[in-house]
C-alpha cells in the first residue's frame, strides 16, 4: 500500500503494510486528503511523529460498521480516545488524557491508500457535500470551536488577525455571528476572497495597520497567525476585559508582556478541535465558501511536490487525490 | 506636610503642599497605611510614576462629605476614573480608560499626613473593624477579584501559586469557597499561618513539589508568586480545558510555551482590582485573618526604614502610621 510515511524525512513508500482495524475500528479508504499547517510542523520535527501523516480527509468504508454500511462516504474526529478518562466521561474526548491522534500522534494518517479509524469517529457526509467540501470538515469545525468556547455577541468588535488556511474558515464562521469582525490580511489572494465574502479587513502591509484597527478597541482577537507576534499584536489591540482566542501553534515563546493582562483583567484561550457535526451543517447549507479555499490538487503519488508547495508562504489549501 | 515622595529617587519630604480637594474629592487624614509590592516596583522604575506613594490604606474624613461625616473612618478604591468613558457607563469605572490610579499613576498616593480621593471612591469603616484591619481591605479586595471573575465550584481542585502578602489572602478567599486547595509555599512564616488556618499546602523547597501537586491536575491554578516562572509552573499544574488566574505583575517576558494553552484549551485571565464592599464584609465577620500578615508597623517619619524592610525577601505586610 503507497503511503507518505515520516521518520525523520519524508518519503513516499509504496510497501507499507496493510492497515488492520482493531476492535471497533472501521477500515477506511481515501478519496480526498488537505494538506494541514500541523502536517508541515510535524516534518519539522513537533511532536517527534513518525509514522503516515495526514488528519483531514473524506474517505469511503470498506465494510459495514454499524450505522456505516460499506462505501459510505465518510469524515472523521482525529482524536482516538480511550473511553474510560475523566475527560472522556465527561463526553470530552478530544481532551482525553491517554489519547492518540491520527496523523499528529502515535496513530497513523490519512495520506496512504487506505487507513483506520474507530468507528466512533465516523460522520456520514451527506450526498449534497462535495468531497472538496468534505475534506474541509476537520478545519472548519476547528475554526467553529471558536464560538463553542467564547460567546460572542453582535454588539462585539471582533478582531482576525491571520488570513491563512484556518483564518479564511474562521472569518466566515465569525461573519455568521453577527459581530463587527474585521480581518489583518497581508496577501492578495486572502484579501481577495475576503472583498467577494464581504467581509472587512485592513492590510497589514500598511505602516498604520494598527492605528485602523484601534488600539485596545476589539471585544474579542483571535489569532490565527501562526506566528509569535500575532499573540503580541493581539494584546495591543483587545480591550480591557476582553478575550484573545488562540488558535496558532507555533514552536518558541511568546513576545508578549503579561503584565497587560493583569492590570486590563484580559482573558486568554485556547482553542483546539470543534464540532463535526456543526461543520457539516454549515457546508450542507452552503454557509460557508471552502472551494475557494482550494490552491491545488495532486495525486499521492505526487504527495511529496505537493509537500513542498503547501510548504511556500502564503499558499492556501494543497489536496492530495489517491 | 510630610509625604514620601518618588521621584527618581525615594525621599521623605517635610514641605509638601497640603493637598487641595477638587469637586468631588474629599481631603482624608491618614490613620494608617500598607505597603505593596506595587510600590516597590513603582520605586523600581514602573508606570514612570512620580509623586506621593501608596495607595492601601485607613484615613478619617477631614470635613462633611455627602454621607461622610466629619471624622468618618474611611477606606477607598484606588482607580480615579472619569465617570463617562464606556466602562465607567458600563459600571467598571476600574477599567476607566481615562483613570489616574492613587499612588501609582498621575495621582498623588496615601504615604502622607494628609490626602485627597474622590467622594464616590470611599467606603465608611464598621466601627468593629479595628485600623490594622481595614488598612487590609484593598488587597483583599483584589484577592476577592479571583472569584468575581473566574468561577470556582466546591467540587474543583484549586492550586494557589505563592504565599506572600497577596497570596495569603487569596489562600483564605479560595478556601472559603469550598473548593480543593492546595498551596505551594517556600517560606516557613506563610507555611506557619496555612498550618494555622488548616489550609494544605506543598512545600517549593522540596525537589518532588510539583509531582506532589501533581502535573494537569488542578481544574484553577492561581498565580501569586510574582515572577515569570510562577506562569510556566501554572500552565504545568492546571488540567486541559483549566483557567489559570494571573493575579502577579512583574516585569519582563513569561518563560512558557503557548501552544500549551492552545492543544489544552485552556484559559489564562487576568484579575486586578476588586469589591471592596465584600471585602468589608468578610472583615467584619472575621472570616479573614490579616492581622497575622502584619510584619512590622513603622512610624511614617521612618518610612524609608519601612520601605527597606519591605523589600526584604520574604517580608509580610509593613505598615505606616503618621
Amino acid at each position: 500500500m503507497r503511503g507518505l510515511y515520516f521518520e525523520k524525512t519524508l518519503t513516499l513508500r509504496h510497501d507499507l503494510p496493510e492497515p488492520e482495524p482493531k476492535a471497533n475500528e472501521a477500515l477506511i479508504k481515501l478519496r480526498l486528503a488537505g494538506i494541514c499547517h500541523t502536517d508541515l510542523e510535524l516534518t519539522r520535527g513537533y511532536m517527534g511523529f513518525t509514522g503516515v501523516l495526514g488528519h483531514e480527509f473524506v474517505g469511503e468504508t470498506l465494510a459495514d460498521y454499524g450505522s456505516f454500511a460499506a462505501g459510505t462516504r465518510v469524515v472523521g474526529e482525529i482524536n482516538v480516545a480511550c473511553g474510560v478518562c475523566d475527560f472522556c466521561l465527561a463526553n470530552v474526548p478530544s481532551q482525553c488524557r491517554n489519547r492518540v491522534t491520527l496523523g499528529i500522534d502515535r496513530y497513523d494518517g490519512v495520506f496512504a491508500d487506505r487507513f483506520r479509524l474507530p468507528v466512533r469517529n465516523l460522520y456520514a457526509v451527506p450526498e449534497t457535500i462535495s468531497d472538496e467540501a468534505a475534506v474541509f470538515v476537520e478545519p472548519l469545525a476547528a475554526a467553529l470551536q471558536i464560538p463553542e468556547l467564547v460567546p460572542i455577541a453582535p454588539s462585539q468588535r471582533v478582531v482576525l488577525l491571520g488570513a491563512g488556511k484556518l483564518g479564511l474558515l474562521a472569518a466566515q464562521v465569525l461573519r455568521q455571528l453577527g459581530c463587527e469582525l474585521v480581518v489583518v490580511a497581508r496577501r492578495a489572494r486572502p484579501i481577495g476572497l475576503l472583498e467577494k465574502w464581504q467581509i472587512s479587513y485592513v492590510d497589514a502591509r500598511r505602516a498604520d495597520w494598527l492605528d485602523r484597527i484601534g488600539r485596545r478597541s476589539a471585544h474579542v482577537v483571535v489569532d490565527c497567525t501562526g506566528n509569535a507576534e500575532g499573540f503580541a499584536s493581539a494584546l495591543e489591540i483587545v480591550r480591557p476585559r476582553g478575550t484573545v482566542v488562540l488558535k496558532s501553534t507555533y514552536s518558541g515563546l511568546p513576545n508578549a508582556d503579561l503584565t497587560r493582562v493583569v492590570v486590563d483583567e484580559i482573558k486568554v484561550i485556547g482553542s483546539r478541535c470543534g464540532p463535526f457535526s456543526a461543520a457539516i451543517r454549515l457546508l450542507e447549507k452552503r454557509l460557508i465558501d471552502v472551494e475557494s479555499l482550494i490552491e491545488a490538487i495532486y495525486p499521492l503519488e505526487d504527495s511529496l511536490a505537493a509537500f513542498e508547495h503547501a510548504s511556500s508562504s502564503g499558499v492556501l489549501k494543497v489536496l492530495l487525490r489517491p
